[in-house]
């Protein structure tokens, strides 16, 4: 049992609360928020837990082992930093940090101290997702290309651009699942509003083999769309997240090469593409609620001191893609190579 | 009536001469192929068609008026430079020629000698296209974005990349129903299939507006998509050309701005970006045979000397935009600058 | 402001519960259950709500005016009827009662006192029913058919048949939306588990007009499908309750009749029918939670004592038809006419 | 090789001509048509094919082993006895002829002079139904329902109502993927054009057994559906032949049963009904043209005189339903006993 405090009760903290209430290894003892109103509204439904709007409380608590932080983006750092400092661990929004410097201090320090990092990937808690990572294990053979499209008419954020806001999901998610780690990124992307941040982007990312990897992501769509097709040597995949019960399809096609007799005049046997087309496979997901699994997960490595599976390392490894894109897109589109080290080190 | 005669009777020859048969103010007189057992089906067939190997005795026809090539596009602009010199119009498969140069030598040989060149843009000819021209004209405002995913498990071709084959359809209809012209292109893509040219590529079109044009094409997809998303500041529009009959719907949806009252410490109004979700509707389309009403136009540009909608000048954007986005795919995605003036000149 | 109660804590109560505490014209004072672990979390969550195993305590709270009634079927009418002479209006799930004859006692009962009987008829406070109503006053012309398919892989009820559970939510509808009211309703219907009541059902509703109405309910399907096809002369409506956003689509499109030319031998004219295919239209739709405006429709109801939208007599005709279907199934499909007067008159 | 003519050469005939003049073991002597404007296109499309306005030329020519017949359902019988007495084999579209005694009539004069009768029912030759047939016999289990929507916009046809048109194919499945024959038929329908047969109807299949079969057929829906549920106690399929890859979804769905801890004052035990929810599987299917293979195997059967799969037998099952469910319709929805022996014996 860990004693646990949320800073920032806006769009995702009633999430943290609620299923951090129903937690079973948790003691949910403070919630942090600078509205009042909002406050009002949490009191009626838990009138057990503390309600504050000074942070300080929390990390003033000694009952309190870690604090999971729902704030803008903005204040990741500088709030995570201090609960660290006060030998609290932390469970921090996506994503992680605004800089991946600033990641890299928090790692750093938690690691100083033995605390745990955690950054809520939520996505990779999912049953699709987990499938998504054991079909690439086991069934696609060479990934090809993983290709995201992550659009709907939405709420445009102020301080962040689209891609910090959606494509740090399929971020998160390409880091969970495909074995291999970018090299470089592109991207472009455009406002279509004077002062406002990129409402939409297109990301590339780089690699040091064949796989190539797109996101399209556009808070301007008329339609909502969260389709990601992957394509391997051996099987193919469709993910499509808005599907009620069939998120994963598996298609048994790819294509096929036959060596043709060479023709007059040429010197050596050409192949012949063809393609194969055979059963396509939906299986069973795991329905549990991702944010459950993940929030159990990072109170049980609070317990026992080891690594959650979105520690800060995943979340600085996005972070540092986002901020490679946002260079390349200040750049026309030109590829931004990824750091591997630490700027720290 | 016009006597023409057709070259190339593989893939899309069939069409053209079924099309060509059919049409009242055409007389098919000929049809050649290199191929004997092609023209063997054709001749039980079409028993009235003359049938050669020998392109010659179409040009040496004075009843001709027009020739019809549906040849790989290696042998486009050979065989539409003989049919010119020889005093013949001509109908060319998409894309036009295989190089920016050798469009702008036809289009200059066509008018010096007052013949009509006329590309095989198939799409614009469309009920869903020619509707879509009529809705970024009056309905949809400004236009913020352009982007479309045409992808399929398909054949691969050997000698021109996916670009060549799938992306030229999107070039060609975003030359019809866009205002605007493209400044430049970035590409990036991948073969998966050694010795083979790309099988899958994203194309960014760069405009000196707001404007993004992106295009997705993939051979190797597990599914067949061939969705447009459009995105005006007035309306929005998803065109799916695999949709039985509502191929073409327009969302009254959008963002909107209001000014928020100034916080504390911020000197300048902000504005609240919202959005607003308003009716979805499906406009009954013409469906007419394109590829018949295309036929149809060029027969009476060929008889009355006019200018068909697709002309040489459609053809060699299209086809700028295509080479310009192979040298950049070569370049790692670095955008390239679109010709907008003949080399010739 | 009025004082509530509800009694049944299972499956929908809790809805109940949420909305009547969110209601700003209503002040929900007892929860009443007989199993008590479902009580232990209503306390966790509503602290200031009081909890009773036993419902007399609710018939003797002056401040009490109506109760919300969510147990199984089987006990609505004796809850209600107590209620009722405690006087306390009531608010019952659907269906409002096991027999039609207790549904006309509880009208009978709380006519006499002047209290508001309601039935939870929830589907017709949605904003997509309440545009189709409109639609077909509007825009339809005559109503040809209403066909509605509800089926999915779901819980059998131990105590009612598919019917009651499913059907019940279709003739709510088409009560609320058709003008005319059924003559007569033949079923059909099975249980492929021994023991159990039927599993999937076939209603047809017969009208004094040419309307035809069927309704297809099955717990056994693969899929989740929830789609009402209406006909109408002028329009025809696809109303698709799983569409995430468009779930109205109006179509333009019906049948002609163009007189032909009478052939050689026959004597009179006869008609050519055709059709004609238009555009189609998706409205937007309201899209606040029916439930909340229901009860709050029923609070106001209770203070103002009116009638509410789904008061008894529509509880009523909806039980008389699945009585009458009942009968019907029991006679292998035989229409069984319904009363349309009280037995009680 | 065996001699074929055709005779109706309006919406279908034109495929079968097609196919024949494709088909290795037939020789296409003759195709008759009472209007000449359709021969005059089949004359350019076939000129090796002779034309007749007379169906006598057909008969009298002893090269011709069999007629197809492709003309309206009242000639179907005339024509055939006329071929049979002929001694040429028949190939009858659907539904084999206007009554049932008259299929029988035509099964006994074939059978006297050992010569083949067949049905046209193509679907059962597609590889969804061939497909759907090996999944009931091995994976379904016990067939527990059959229900089929097959609704459209679509042309009424003057001379039979929506069963005869569109029933018919459904009844031509299930006659040879189910195992079981039905009992007896009840229907219902309705005309909305004064003196036209029925646009819309619902036919109920009943069985010896525990299995529900139903139809929707309707010729005045805003959209094309082609859906039919098959539910099983082991597996359920959903088959939508308008899916363009994957018409066959199988699900590892059903119900489970747990016996229950018998409660207070209960004999004896309950048995608690689930659910389970596993993996969709959707087999690649056989892609040929069903009409190819269905007159190769005609052909084949003229030749050695065998049986087809839809022999005389399957047309005269299909005709005695169809005749059922009219004389049902007529009695308002009444289930009519289908006879299992022949009236002529």
């Amino acid at each position: 049992m860990i004693g646990v405090g949320v800073v920032g009760y806006g769009y995702w903290g009633p999430n943290l609360v609620r299923n951090l209430a129903d937690l079973p290894n948790a003691d949910l003892r403070w919630v942090c928020d600078l509205q009042t109103e909002r406050l009002a509204r949490l009191r009626s439904r838990y009138p057990a837990v503390q309600i504050t709007e000074d942070f300080a409380n929390l990390l003033a608590d000694p009952k309190v082992d870690a604090i999971a932080i729902a704030t803008p983006v903005s204040t990741h750092f500088a709030l995570a930093m201090r609960a660290l400092r006060a030998g609290k661990s932390v469970f921090v929004e996506k994503p992680i940090t605004a800089t991946a410097e600033q990641a890299e201090r928090l790692i750093e320090e938690a690691d100083r101290r033995g605390l745990v990092v955690a950054v809520d990937h939520t996505f990779i808690h999912t049953g699709a997702v987990k499938k998504l990572r054991e079909l690439i294990n086991k069934d696609l053979g060479e990934v090809y290309y993983y290709d995201s499209v992550r659009v709907n008419l939405g709420l445009f954020q102020h301080d962040v651009s689209v891609m910090w806001d959606l494509a740090v999901h399929d971020l998160a998610i390409m880091d969970y699942v495909l074995g291999a780690r970018p090299r470089a990124v592109s991207a472009t992307g455009m406002s279509h509003v004077a002062g406002s941040p990129e409402n939409m982007a297109y990301l590339n990312l780089h690699f040091d083999c064949k796989l190539m990897a797109h996101v399209h992501v556009n808070w301007l769509a008329p339609v909502k769309i969260r389709r990601t097709l992957i394509g391997g040597s051996n099987k193919m995949v469709v993910y499509d997240d808005l599907e009620p019960s069939e998120k994963i399809k598996v298609y048994d096609r790819g294509i096929t090469l036959d060596p043709m007799a060479p023709k007059a005049g040429e010197r050596k046997n050409q192949m012949r593409i063809g393609y194969r087309a055979g059963d396509m496979f939906a299986p069973q997901l795991d329905i549990t609620e991702a944010l459950g699994s993940e929030l159990a997960e990072f109170a049980s490595c609070v317990e026992k001191n080891t690594k959650p599976t979105a520690d800060g390392e995943a979340g600085l490894r996005v972070v540092r893609i986002l901020e490679a894109a946002g260079q390349s897109l200040a750049k026309g589109g030109a590829p931004v190579e990824l750091a591997r080290e630490s700027v720290l080190a």
